[in-house]
């Protein structure tokens, strides 16, 4: 054995419990001892103990001397629990591996520090990449204040979103559509515009066989159009954020806000522009937000850079039709050196369909 | 070693040869005795030896009681060249193993018949259906008499083909169209709309490091609007056939014709439709047809459904646009019913870009 394989197991740790501790990331920790593995744990849901307390507890005694991988740095500051760093240091272990570095200004190399000061062995950067992975959501708010932005479309291999007439479902298959509702379950907020309410009246829950955590649900809704009786006000599943220009009615507001799961929030400006939708809902602690379009919701997105990753499901088939619509709408751009470059990070066969997940270049430019 | 290891590697032959034996397909054999390879062969261009006739020359005096492994039954006609069912018994083999039966009406188990009727034993279906992808195209000129149409699109992941101001070039990368090129290469013909030749001006070559096979240029201009100063008439690297219309002026077609490598195929009816188009070009042998498009070409074959295989490049960028071109145009469809179904055969990293290869559900169909 070596320190991959033990911090390999932390990772997937890490992963299972992914879009369930938010706003804090998703953290997996592993107690060696002689070898054999003495203990581990993860962090469950956010205000929860940390990972390195489920690990050390499973331990127990034997912790002595141990040495405890951790996929990211442990903490030193007292937030809604004591410092993992202290309890680290009370059990005496004696040496500490780190994927990477908690970049969230409260700890941000401190509780690397407090340990190596306190004499323990602390080796950093094992697997480094793949814990960046894991975590790419969390570091990205924390960078940022907004949340990480996922795009996601559906549709044939020529591109397009429905036929000419409009019909749309289905161009995936069950499959695939199965492992998007994975994704609403991952992800804190699922948006979507007005018109996607009114001509298809979701429900944007996560409708998975075991059941799943449901994200907030937002609508970008200028003029209040949402109707009363729709999927995402009447069905009290998950939270209704409905984003409005500076010219809705009042009293329209008042129609929505009666129902406790519902808020309305009302912008300054009378359009609603993706910057400050995507400040509203890191104010609100969104770290991760999943847009399920339609086409113009994208190309507003899309318009403003404002998408650091894309999920498309590609369907074997040809729908073709000069005037079908297609994934990404808006105006469009008349230079190909302004379009969003982005590198393919995954590719697989979902049932019958294809999904391809793939990145903006640059994270930081978001 | 088993009759699969064997068969695998005449398989590899016939694959190597893919494309350069039109109107003939690729076909492969290896004679084996005693568990050691004593020769293999393919058919390398029509008109000279079959893959039997290399084979047993290598193996020489010791083709004597051995065993003939082919890709495709052995012929037992008299074409261009003896029928090979007729040396294997000459050359006094015991055993045949072929992977598939050629559906040429003058062979279609005949060779077979007449080995096993002198008494050599013939076992049929060693990885038939690896065969038969690779004879795909053979076996759907054979049963239609017209060619077999694979379809190619680069579009970026939200599927467009350009920006709204109609950039497009290159929003895949070198590899992506460099691996377009082999297709080229192992096409017997490419076709394009002459829209086009007058926006592009293309040579329609296979541009390959290594040099390469031209496929025939075929053009579908209704009115005769390829200019004479088009690389695709100035440059007699290749055959060029332009499809037109029965409006085309005569004297319009006297002025191409004055080139040796261009030839005008004059319709009976005004338009261009492409169950003619196909009918024109099977009369002419080819049995492989590289359809590049534009949008509107793209759409027409779509419109009768006459597309066998469609390979699509997909750049990881976004373009975004409603008004941006796709890659299939045309009136497109009201219900996705009718829309062309494929099933996903490939799909692999072109180096940034993604590749994937589909293939229509019902080749019969077509």
């Amino acid at each position: 054995m070596n320190d991959q394989y033990y911090m390999k197991f932390a990772l997937s740790l890490a992963r299972s419990v992914s879009g369930q501790t938010s706003p804090n990331p998703p953290v997996g920790a592993v107690v060696v001892k002689n070898g054999q593995i003495i203990g581990f744990g993860a962090h469950l849901k956010a205000g929860e103990p940390h990972a390195e307390v489920h690990a050390l507890q499973m331990a127990g005694d034997k912790a002595k001397h141990a040495t405890i991988y951790v996929t990211l740095e442990p903490c030193s500051h007292h937030g809604k629990t004591p410092p993992c760093a202290d309890l680290i240091l009370q059990k005496g272990l004696s040496r500490v591996v780190v994927a990477t570095v908690d970049p969230n200004e409260k700890v941000a190399g401190q509780g690397i520090k407090r340990l190596r000061e306190s004499g323990v062995q602390v080796d950093v950067g094992i697997l480094k990449e793949e814990a960046d992975s894991i975590n790419k959501a969390f570091f990205y708010y924390i960078q940022h204040h907004k949340p990480f932005v996922t795009l996601k479309s559906a549709t044939s291999l020529d591109g397009k979103l429905a036929t000419v007439s409009g019909e749309s479902q289905w161009i995936t298959g069950e499959e695939a559509r199965q492992d998007a509702h994975l994704y609403r379950h991952t992800h804190d907020a699922i948006l979507v515009g007005v018109n996607t309410v009114l001509k298809d009246n979701p429900t944007l829950t996560a409708r998975l066989p075991l059941g799943g955590k449901n994200p907030v649900r937002v609508v970008l809704d200028t003029h209040l159009r949402t109707p009363l009786q729709s999927n995402i006000i009447t069905k009290k599943d998950a939270e209704t954020l409905i984003i409005t220009g500076s010219e809705a009615r009042q009293d329209t507001i008042a129609g929505y806000e009666q129902f406790a799961h519902v808020e309305v929030i009302q912008l300054d400006q009378p359009e609603i522009t993706i910057p400050r939708v995507l400040e509203e809902l890191g104010k609100r602690k969104i770290m991760t937000l999943f847009v399920e379009g339609g086409a113009e919701v994208n190309g507003s997105f899309l318009k403003e850079k404002a998408v650091q990753q894309v999920i498309t499901y590609i369907a074997p088939t040809i729908i073709g039709g000069r005037g079908a619509p297609t994934s990404i709408g808006g105006d469009g751009i008349e230079s190909l050196s302004d379009s969003l470059d982005l590198s393919i990070t995954s590719f697989e066969r979902i049932g019958k369909d294809l999904k391809i997940v793939a990145e903006a270049k640059n994270h930081d430019e978001g």
